[in-house]
This record gives structure tokens, C-alpha cells and sequence, in this order.
């Protein structure tokens, strides 16, 4: 029997505890894709209380008050900052089983060094003890937060139009080691289909400076942030994919981007900036154009492409109109991804295709994914292509148990460029900690079950790259 | 090294021995969903041999004994009750590994005290033994079961033309303390695309005592038929959907039902009435429409409506023929659920989404239904939405242990509704035993390894309310 | 803490031990598919070094070495056989968890007795001891391979085209006790789509010795080439199916093989021959047809039925063109496979349905397959319709398991016919021997928790049967 979270949890042979403690726990964080927000990093931002800096963003948190039966008013709502929290003190002891339960003993201790269970009865004494340490404690402004959890870097995540103003401010200003890399998320450039397109296209001109009065232009005005974007220090890109797009009928029975290609996807261009709608084919065809155009942009510079795939957005109609996108309503698609994934990533690779990260919410793809990147591998650099870490609602022990159990045996564990967070919230690393302790455990297993070699040099070698070394050359090289 | 099936059956660590015999094996047995015969347990039934409780009407052993390569003849055919018995005492031993092989060993045990193997040696000593306790054995009629088994209530599956009858004789005479709840199963009313639509239509208007002359009638009659089962203790419906319908193509662009939707429906049954064939996608659409009204019905009623889907049927047309439906020849389906099942949820929701539980008979859809359900949850009551416990085929240890798992996951497992047979047998209760052991085991296994605290007023209430106290909240309301 | 490797791999309690060493370990090996060379048997071919005999055709190595970044110079290209030696020797230590690793290591411990672990500063000991082996044992020429293997028989893959004259020299001159068996594999003989289809039809025409002016004709032809091999042997065919066929459009509202559907397939047949293309439908009609055509035949015949779905192949085309298929660029696909496999199934059923073993390289697919051949049972013979053993990329330890207990779960595990290495390699009998490991130690694990009985010659008559006795019933019938 062990103690709830002790210094060895979910390690569990003696070869586990000695890869965490020795090898896996004093390696930097390389917090490679979150949500932070530039702003509040520039500005070191201190929080007032528990509520603010733990459950204002977080809809993981939010998703179990409403199954918890919470009104909406202690959750998104204006109940104060002490009620909001009781809320989640109530609803905390129904989580056992969910990482959010982990997620926050694991906060509580790491931060503000108080390991009661967080219930009803523990609220009080919490809420003023951790409030007491975010006003005082100097480890718990942002920069404090980066420094005591060794963050090497962040990579945040911007629309192309972004002038990334906070980011040059850090870079210029900042009382803090960490980098902070900005990720360039263009998904508004190609959702062609979506209101707001023309408009969005405006912007984009405008932060390129020039005007975009033809799909050539509008080419140029991303290829010029992309130029942009990378003088500021950015080596990721990041797209989120209902699905994966590859629409044959509209690309002249070429398998790769050509002039053909190009004039229909223009002519979609023209068509929507006209005023009118494309034909669902037709946003296919011109995300698959885009989604080339992009990968072959970023290869030029040796950024890595994030594609994120199968979440399904914001599906309970009366929620989104009155909370809004992003509040807690997206779910697990589970449209058949293969064939398409193939295809897309074939155009790509007849064109240019970069360092590329999949990702999918929905486990099932895991198999075709890592056999699909596995088939696009290449001498330019060990492990160029790469399943990612189990994301959102896979990120929990068995979801990361199944991503990186599924990546060994079709793939290359030892390549793996490991764990980010994802996370909106200064609440997160020790969601690395996590991810370190469950790789650790398996790899541990392995040794002390005689199923690979008991070699401290091989192993110890192995969880270090994972957990810093191996991301860390594949975004900056050295 | 454990001995076969002793006190301790599959709980591995102590806090799982203790949460089992202390918290959960007390507890009243809730079997809100079975298929059970309401007249025979209006009579109070006796059984002659272990032949006829045990093998006749049930598909999972005649699905084992063909594997086998044994004879139709001792299955469903006109051999000796001993016959058939032999037959399945033969395959028993090659069981090893399937549910079937704990469910019978089990069932040996807790209905008659037997513990030998059963195999074609034990087989004249088991076929003795119980038999004389199934003459004898108060312990052993319909009555005597529920005692035994603590059977607090059962939930019979009813169609909506059924007069109930023996439910009211039931709850009129009968000398039992077990709640016996019709469940109303509407599937008749709306497979408008099956043989049978237009007579069936003539019967629900009988039982309604009401004419139905249009679309409208058969919805007052649906209506009444709803407030009669009410009136007799229904609390729950349930729907058997080999896909989820929602069909957009026909709804006006709407995405709830409106009165557009309404004289769409309409149009569609009428020309079925008239003895057209509906097209697949106005099949698609009708479903979608009658679902959505029956969901407003319930909601009304503060009923739990089921969904149960990807069960393909009867797939093999010569055995159709030959043994008739439900007789072993159902397959687990794959088609993709999520996006029509959130946006048939959605429908609902505009409209009147009752208590819902969702059940899918393959688990790769357990990722999409527990977000997808997820995202309509509601302050009107902790855990509305429901992930249904392992369903059919899936009904076993590892099964189980997805659902359980995945569900804690993605969700409230502590505020799941737990266990139900769906069983057309008086021996299943194990199940519910079986299932407390897989669960105890799993949230003891937690806590032994320090993954959640060791708190046995936290753990032993879980249980409890897992095995008894959720379901009977969610569907008495006290 | 195991040591690596040690005599008790993979088996972690008593029983899982005894179970392996004194009932698993003595059986034959009936390693009923693969891709070895009849021709390299029939010369009883010996290896000049390890790169021949371990690298040359193995594209799962291929696939590992180029995601380890290792140029193709080494890999398929014109490298000296000890640089892609050193190459693979590189790789190694970065593919733990991989299948590959343990099969690595357990090939140089069988056939090398060497139990250093391979990297680059083994490599060269390595490399001048094993090729010494190569070149003296006389345990490493083919038949001595077969000897110390215990193989009882192999099944080769062929074409209905092929002479089959190196069988024929094996069964009249080889001295070996192995039995070398052809097995049919007639992809080519409906894949009416893909280009050469009609060079095909001659190629088959000229090997049956008679014209092939009509559809009527083709049948022919392909029976007197099922005749023929039945004649030398073959107990077995094989099908490569991306996806399931199933078409009804076009057989006239029937579901199973008749006149009107000959009539169309003889309709499709003409135009292909005739130079035009045929259409999806028109192609994947053409598919059920001949499918439940051959079915029939190797029924008459007792033969089994082999069919391999959701591979999808070859999709980086720029790696097709400069390396040819099946070089390591197929990958697992996703197709939903349960309703038309449902259908083609029920079809032949009608028409005559042989032995069958179905799988798929997609684990999601386990769930609908087990139950689908669940619905086929018959008393022909017990575990007529079998689940074939993980494959390809699920052939590891994860894939095996999740098969394995999928089977135990939806089916009877104790009929099923076990391992095969489907491998090119003579290197490749160890891969029975972890197969073997993993049964032992699922089922050795079930007795020592309590959940089967502690019953021996229970346990270890099924043990035997899984590794040996089940698959030499089902193909020789006694």
C-alpha cells in the first residue's frame, strides 16, 4: 500500500523510481505548444486568488462542475470568486479516476506545498493559504513560475495577424531565462467556408502591409508573416482539422499541387471573396492547396507543422450562443482518417513536407497515424516525422499509456519529442511531471521484467531525450 | 496463486477486498434494464431442469456451443433437455477466457451451491443436483430469486401496444418486495422503413383505444400510450438504433424539430400509410423527427431515456430463415457515431432533452459518446447524461474495465448509474456481483498504489452509490 | 528484477512458466503463411552473412532504419553488406519497446547462440560470429533451420499462375521432414481495376493450358488452377482486400451469387478485356463475384479461406517509383468494415462458405470480426471461422494480447489455430516462440489469479492445441 502520491507515485518498480529521480525529473521543460497568453507573460502577471489563476479559461474544470450538476453561475457566471471555488471543492472528490484529479493535488502541492485532498471541508483553509502565497510568494508570478518549474522555453500559439508585440517585448525586456516562441495558427486562412473569411483576409493584409486584391496576394501576405513570424523566433505551426482535407476531383488527377491546382483554388478564392459560397468539395480542395502551399513554406524555413485532427467544435447549439466558442462543448470526432491523411501528406511530400507532428483525439487513429508518418520518415533527420502526445481529453494515464504503447511498437519511442501542455493556465507543468513518472513507469517495467536490457546509459539516456533533448533538436537543431 | 473463484474473485489488493465485502456486496440490486417475462414472474415460476432456465432463450450460449461445431439439434432443436445440457457442458471447458465461463461457474455457486467445474464429467451430478433444488428450493421460484438476490427492482422492455397486464397484477397481488417497472421500447413506431409499419400503427391505435387517421393522431396515440406506462411505473424508455439517425437534408436547414420538421414527418408517414416505400434518407428523417418528440415526451415525464446503438441484426439470412431474430446471429457494428449522435442530442436539447443514457456495443464509440454526453450535461441533476455500463458482447471483464476506465477518464464515474443485466434470464444476478468485483477492484487498485487517497468514507460511498443508490436517485428522484 | 531475456521472458507467475516449458515449448511449428522463396527451399539455400539472410527483403527494418534518419544507401541501396549491418546495429538500442527489438535478440540467441545486445559496439563480434555460424552449422542451412525449429510445414504464398515446380522438387527429392505446402493467392484474378489485368488473364490462361475467350472461360481456368494446386498440397488461399467488396447495385436485389449476377460480373469481365475502364461500383461488384466464386471452389475442396483486410498500400508515391511496393510505405488503414464483410460473408454462406480465418491490420476491427465469424459457425467442424493472429504491424506483444483476449472474450479462444510468421525470412520461427510466451503467460495469469481452474491437463491440452494441434486439424483434418 502506498501513500496517496508520495514522492514515488505511479512508479512501481525499482528501475521506474531510479529513471524518474535520477534521469527524468532534472530535465527542463520544453513546453513546445500551450495557450498562454503574450500578454500576461510580458507583464509577469501576480494573481489575485485560487479562482483566477485555476478555474477562469479552464474548461476541463468547467466540463466537470456541469456533470457534477453546478449551476453555470458558480462555473462561467458572476458568483464570486470564493463561491466558484467551493464549486470545484465540492465537485473535486467526484473526480477520482479523472486526470483532473491528479491535475489538481498535483498543482496544490507543487505550488503552494499543501497536500490536503481538496473537498468542502478543506476549502477554507486552501483557499486562504494558497491566496496568502500568490500575493506574497515570488516563485508565483510568471516569471517566478518559469524559473522554479526549469522552463527552457513556451511556445505560444498566434494567428498570423498577431503583431506579436509582447513577444518582442520579452525577447527585449524580460527578467526571465525562459524563451517564449510564438506558433503560427492560420487556421482562419483557410477556413474558406467559415463567415468572417473576406473580413479575416482584410486583417491579414493589413498586418502584411500590402494590399491582397488576388490569391497571389493573398499567397504572398502569408508567406510574408510566415517570414515574420520566423524572425521572431517561431519553429512551429499549428492547424486544427475537423478532418483531414484531400478532395481529388478538383485537381486535374494530380496527386501533388501544380499549376492546375493553383487556378482552381484561385478560382475558389475569387468566388468567396466575391460574395459567394463554396461548395463543400470546393473548401475541401482549397484547405488541401493551402494546407500544401503552408507545408512547403515551412520546410524552406525548418519549422515544424503541428496537425491537429478529429475534435468536433462546439456541438450543443444553445451553450455556444450563450457562452461562446472554447467554454466546454467540443467532443471526440471519429471520422475514418487514413486514406485522406495519406494523400495529403503524399501531396506534401512531393512538394515540400516538413517536420511534421500528428495529432488525433480520437485514439482509434493512432494506429494509422504512426504508420502513416512512419512511411514518410526520411534522412534529413531522425524522427522528422512524429505521432505527438496523447492530447486534451486523451491526455490522462491511460491515454498516455496508450499513445506512447502504440508509438514503441509501430515507431521509435526513443525519438518521441515528448510532452507539451496545451494548456491555457501557469497552473500546468506539472502535467510534464506527470508525463515523465507514466513514461518512466513503462520504461521501468520493461527493464525490471526482464524485457529490455538493465543498461543505465541506454535507458537513463533515453528519458532524458524524451523528456527535453530530442524536442529540443528537433526545433532548434543543435 | 488464488484458488478458482473463491471469496476473493478477481480483487487483487486489499482496500479492493474490503471495498467489495464491506461496501458493495451489500447492496440492493437495481436491474433497470432486462428482458425479463413479465408473466412469468407474474406466476411466480418454477423451473423443471436446469435446461430450461439456463439454455433455452439464450443466444450467448447457443453463439458458444456453434463455435464449437455442436449440432443445431442440441441447441435450439427438438433434443432431450439432458441432450442439450450435455452439449453445453461439453463446450463449457472450452470457455476458458470468455464471460460465459465465469458467469456459469458463478451461477453454480450462488443459485445452487455447486462449485465442481462443470465438463462432461460433472455433468450428471450438476444435472442431478440442481435439478432437485430447482424443484425444491423455495429459494429457487421467481420470488425466491429476487430475495435472494436482493432485487430491489427490475426493469422489463415493453412495446408500447402492451397492456401491462401482468405489471399490474404484479404490483396488485404479487408476493414479492421487488418493484417490477415496465420500460417502454417504441422501436415498432418508428421503423417506418420495415415490413409491418402500417399494421403496427393499427395496433398502437388500438391499444390506444383512439383512432389514427394522420400523423398527428399516431402522435396523441404515441402520447397516451406514454402516459399509461407512466401511470404503471415506467421510468425509463429505451431505443435499439443500428445507426443514429439525423438526416439534414429534409429539415428546412433547421437543426430542431420545428413545424417544418413536423410536415416533413408527416408527409413521409402518410405516403408509408398509403403503402409507398419511404426513401432511405425520409426513413433517416422520420426516425430523427419521432425520436426527437418522443425525447420531449420523456422529458416531461422525467423519464431516463436509452439509446443503445451499432448492433448490426440477423446477419446471417440463412439462419433468419431457419431460427428466426435474436436467436445468436448479431454482430457488433462500426459505424461512425459521433457526428450525427451530437447533433441528434442537439435537436433534443432545443426541444426537451430528457435523462439520457448512452450505450454503444462497440467501444471505439466510447470516446465520442462520454464527450459528446459531456457537453449536455445540466444543473437540473448530477450525471444526467450517462455512459451505460458495457453492453452485450462487451459485457465482460475487459469490457467492462474500458467502460469503467474511459468513463473516469472522460468523466464522473462517481456519479455513474452503474449495472444492468439486459438479460432474459432468472440466473444473471451474478452479473451484478461480477461487475462490483471488476469495479471495487479497479478503485481499490488506486488506492493501494497511492493514486487516490485511502479515504474509506470517500471510497466506500462511491461504491455504494455506484451499486445502488446512483440509479435509484436518478430514477425515483429520492 | 528479471534478467533480460532470461529462460522466463514474458512469463510472470508459476503457471504461465510450467505452461510454456512443459506443454508449449515441444509442440511443432505449422507456420501455415508466409512469403518464403519455394525456390531458396527447394536449394536448400545457405547465407553468406547476416545481411543477406536478416536485412535483405525485411522492410520492417527498413522502416525503423529510415525513422532512425539512416540513409537508403544503407538500406536498400548500394552499401557494402557490413555497413547495413552497422546500420541496423545503430538502430537497435533506439527501439526499445518495438517488437523488432525482442525479435532482434531472440534471433541471435536461437540461431547464433549470442546474447549480447546489439549496437554498434557489439556489432562487429557480432557480425564475424554469426556469419562464422552462417557458414559452418549445418543447423543454418534451410533445412536445418526447419530441423532445429521443429517446423512440421510451412504455406507459401503463390500465384494460381506459378508452376509450383519447386514444391514439386521439394516433395520428390528434399531431404527434409518438413512438409512445404503452396497456398493460393489469386489478387491478380479480380483486381479488375488496376492496370495489367488483361496481360493477367493470358498469363493465367497459358498456365491452365487452355484459351480464355470469355468469363465462362476465366471460371475455368481459375478452377483447373485450384485443382491443380489442390493436387500438390494446398490447403489454403489468400486475399488481399483494402476494403471489404460488397456492391449491391448491381446483382439485382439478390443477395447471393445467381445468373443475374454472373451475368453482370461476365458484362464487367468483356469490358475490361475489351480495353475500357470499369467504374468503382462496377469494379468493386466484379470483386464480390469472383470472391464468392472462389469461396465455393475451396469449399468443394476443404479448403481455408484467408482474407487480409485494411492494409493500405504503398501511399508515399515518390518512394514507389524510385523502390517499387512492398518496400515499407503500407500502412494501417481505417475503412468501417463490419457491413460489407457481414454481407460477403452471408453471400458465400449461401453458396458455399469454406473455412475461413479473417484479419484485419486494423485492431478496431477485432470487435466486429469476432462476432461476424461468430455468426458462421457450423457443425461442420468446431472453430470453423477463426480470428486470425495480430498481424503485421499488431504482431507484437500489445497486438497479441489485444487478440488474444478479444477471441477469449467473443469467441472460444481454445479452438483458435494460432500463430503464423507471414514472414519472408528464414530468421523468423522465433516469433511462434514469443507468441507461445504471451499465450502462456495470458493464460498462466487467469489460473494463478483465481479466475480458471488450476486444472493441468484442462490447461495444457489447450495450450498445445493453440500452438500446434488446432491449425493441423483444421487444414489436414486429423
Amino acid at each position: 500500500m502506498k501513500k496517496f502520491m508520495d514522492k514515488d507515485f505511479l512508479l512501481n518498480t525499482d528501475m521506474a523510481k531510479k529513471l524518474y529521480h535520477e534521469a527524468a525529473a532534472g530535465q527542463p521543460v520544453f513546453d513546445y505548444h500551450c495557450h498562454l497568453s503574450p500578454q500576461e507573460i510580458a507583464e509577469n502577471r501576480r494573481f489575485d486568488n485560487l479562482a483566477e489563476i485555476w478555474l477562469a479559461g479552464d474548461h476541463y474544470k468547467w466540463r466537470a462542475m456541469r456533470a457534477n450538476g453546478v449551476d453555470e453561475r458558480f462555473i462561467t457566471g458572476d458568483a464570486e470568486p470564493y463561491e466558484k471555488f467551493l464549486a470545484w471543492a465540492k465537485t473535486a472528490p467526484r473526480l477520482l479516476g479523472n486526470p483532473l484529479y491528479h491535475w489538481t493535488h498535483l498543482e496544490l502541492r507543487r505550488y503552494f506545498d499543501i497536500d490536503t485532498p481538496l473537498d468542502v471541508r478543506s476549502a477554507g483553509d486552501i483557499w486562504k493559504a494558497a491566496n496568502e502565497r500568490l500575493r506574497k510568494d515570488a516563485n508565483l508570478s510568471v516569471y517566478g513560475i518559469f524559473n522554479k518549474f526549469n522552463v527552457y522555453a513556451v511556445g505560444t500559439t498566434d494567428d498570423p495577424a498577431d503583431s506579436l508585440e509582447y513577444h518582442e517585448k520579452i525577447a527585449r525586456e524580460a527578467e526571465t531565462e525562459t524563451k517564449v516562441l510564438p506558433s503560427f495558427r492560420p487556421d482562419k486562412a483557410f477556413e474558406i467556408g467559415k463567415a468572417g473569411f473576406a473580413e479575416y483576409i482584410s486583417t491579414l493584409a493589413k498586418a502584411a502591409g500590402r494590399p491582397v486584391k488576388s490569391f497571389g496576394d493573398m499567397l504572398a501576405a502569408l508567406s510574408a508573416r510566415i517570414e515574420y513570424f520566423d524572425k521572431r523566433g517561431c519553429r512551429t505551426s499549428d492547424h486544427d482539422l475537423e478532418y483531414v482535407p484531400f478532395e481529388p476531383a478538383l485537381n486535374g488527377g494530380k496527386e501533388a499541387p501544380d499549376t492546375v491546382w493553383e487556378k482552381e483554388a484561385a478560382a475558389i478564392f475569387d468566388k468567396v471573396m466575391s460574395g459567394k459560397t463554396a461548395e463543400p468539395r470546393e473548401i475541401e480542395f482549397y484547405k488541401t492547396f493551402i494546407l500544401c502551399f503552408l507545408a512547403a513554406e515551412y520546410k524552406k524555413r525548418g519549422w515544424a507543422m503541428q496537425l491537429h485532427m478529429n475534435a468536433l467544435r462546439s456541438i450543443n447549439s444553445e451553450a455556444l450562443g450563450r457562452l461562446g466558442p472554447n467554454t466546454g462543448f467540443d467532443v471526440i470526432h471519429d471520422h475514418p482518417a487514413a486514406a485522406k491523411l495519406a494523400r495529403l501528406l503524399n501531396a506534401m511530400n512531393l512538394d515540400g513536407l516538413p517536420k511534421t507532428i500528428l495529432y488525433s483525439l480520437n485514439p482509434k487513429d493512432y494506429y494509422s497515424l504512426a504508420t502513416i508518418m512512419g512511411s514518410f520518415q526520411s534522412p534529413e533527420l531522425p524522427g522528422k516525422m512524429q505521432l505527438g502526445s496523447a492530447w486534451w481529453f486523451l491526455d490522462n494515464r491511460d491515454g498516455m499509456e496508450q499513445q506512447i504503447k502504440i508509438l514503441a511498437s509501430l515507431g521509435l519511442l526513443s525519438r518521441f519529442v515528448g510532452m507539451l501542455t496545451d494548456s491555457r493556465s501557469f497552473l500546468s507543468y506539472p502535467r510534464h511531471e506527470y508525463f515523465r513518472r507514466i513514461l518512466c513507469n513503462i520504461v521501468g517495467e520493461w527493464a525490471d521484467n526482464g524485457e529490455i536490457p538493465h543498461d543505465w546509459e541506454l535507458l537513463s539516456d533515453m528519458i532524458k531525450n524524451i523528456s527535453f533533448s530530442n524536442i529540443s533538436s528537433y526545433l532548434e537543431g543543435f
